[in-house]
């Protein structure tokens, strides 16, 4: 049996997964905040409780992190668990249960999971984008998961769209973060007096709403903007729409899907990128992490 | 032995190399234009020349085109060789010769060559970018070439910095190609009235014009700007700077990682990104032709 956690700025949510069919035998969530010592702890105890309810042993643990993990297993940058940061989670959990750990960023994980499970099966070259308060991705390029020189790959959300433009809280001029984030959406939302967050819009537009439809093309018009970026430097066969603005569905699909189709240049030579949506849901970072501990990749301590 | 073959817009540019020394024992030029079937009697001519020189027999031909090359071999765009676009040279060209023939686009190419020979040596995941009339890339993630669903990798150029920003020739609106290429340089020195060309600029830099400096220093942030957006998707370790331009020197280097450590994101986590210049000159392209058909990789016919 493999564990994998998605561990993230309030929760940890883990799975246990069997080896041979793939599938969720269990999951379990508890809260993640406190020190790294704490957080070691609560990582632990979810091991340790599933390890009690399973008949067969526990082989290996994934741990899916939103930041910059190290190849060392190390977490580098996390704004939303900055607990992690520069501590050495994934040795001492390795440490308390004799079991090997491996780390990755959680974007990087869940396209692990939509390849072998999800909405990436059969494809060799495709971004798992997730479109939530933030934007995260993770790359598979000729059918291998790319990590970077240091595991950090996959960070399109600091790409920049508008040199000059405006200023994100990461302190850059007009990345794509700021333009096509679950946050952005929220702003464009108030900007036209539909509420305050994003989720507002996504009801006005589900509620059938003529505004709502026109402030969410436009959004995802710049959703797609970022995209042909990633589609012209990868020349991806798809793109797979993650994270919890899926939630929106098809309209979501579609709305990206044909900003793409008129942004893309080369269109006449190029065959068209299929979007898609993720499939698996807010399990993919914990599937996908136990994944990779099983293969043993990515940043085994 | 190897026959790599650049085939550019106005001329052709074969080398023989030794497949056991990777050395080049002969280079060739040959005028490139005309028909799609007279290409491919120039392309046979040159090796068949280095065959009538050569003392072992040729066993493989590469073939490096500017244009998006499908993995099939296939030139599906390329405005500089429009002869080639569409007509099956490589099938023909190794019909005619016996012999298998690959073909790549040319900044793949030239990135698999410094890879193996130049200032790509020893690392795993770097981007060769070619700055000449327009800009290429060609990837290296994880230690492999990365080509894409279709061959398409590794264009930059076409990945927007500003959008809704002026008007390029392909188009688009703001690509950084429009911002960071030669001709851009050469834009720039007009608009300062330092000439007509990026060469203009370049001559007034080394002839130590003040003007010249704070306009190429300005263009090197341009560049840098599209450097920050292929080093958060792919985690680069390495740039090398490749391309006309790389006749600059150490000042087009130092101008452009100068600006790099002011603008990428995280550079406190991040350790600091290398800027090389690229080693193999003209011959990259060429070189590197000639170590895919040994490898068989690429779009062998």
């Amino acid at each position: 049996m493999l564990v994998g956690i998605d561990v993230g700025g309030t929760k940890a949510a883990g799975v246990l997964v069997d080896m041979i069919s793939g599938t969720v035998i269990d999951s379990q969530r508890a809260a993640s905040n406190g020190s790294g010592s704490d957080l070691v702890t609560t990582l632990v105890g979810i091991v340790d409780s599933f390890a009690e309810r399973s008949d067969k042993p526990i082989s290996a643990v994934g741990l899916a992190i939103a930041g910059l993990v190290e190849r060392s297993g190390m977490v580098r940058w996390s704004p939303n668990l900055p607990s992690a940061v520069d501590y050495p989670v994934a040795s001492e959990v390795s440490q308390a249960l004799g079991l090997p750990v491996a780390t990755v960023n959680d974007a990087t994980a869940a396209a692990l999971a939509e390849s072998h499970l999800g909405a990436g099966r059969g494809c060799d070259d495709f971004a798992l984008v997730t479109l939530g308060t933030g934007i995260g991705a993770g790359l598979v390029s000729g059918g291998r998961l790319l990590y970077g020189a240091h595991g950090f790959a996959g960070e399109p959300g600091h790409s920049v769209l508008v040199a000059d433009g405006p200023t994100h809280m990461t302190g850059q001029n007009g990345p794509w973060e700021f333009f096509a984030s679950g946050n952005a959406l929220g702003r464009m939302g108030r900007e036209a007096k539909l509420g305050t967050t994003g989720e507002d819009v996504v009801a006005a537009l589900a509620a059938g709403n003529d505004l709502a439809a026109e402030v969410f093309d436009s959004w995802c018009l710049e959703v797609a903007r970022g995209l042909v970026n990633l589609i012209v430097i990868l020349d991806l066969e798809r793109v797979i729409l993650g994270g919890g603005l899926v939630s929106v569905g098809e309209p979501l699909r579609a709305g990206v899907e044909s900003w793409l189709g008129q942004l893309l240049p080369g269109a006449l030579a190029r065959p068209p990128v299929g979007v898609f949506l993720a499939e698996l849901g807010d399990e993919a970072g914990a599937r996908g992490a136990a994944l990779l501990a099983e293969e043993g990749q990515a940043c085994a301590t």
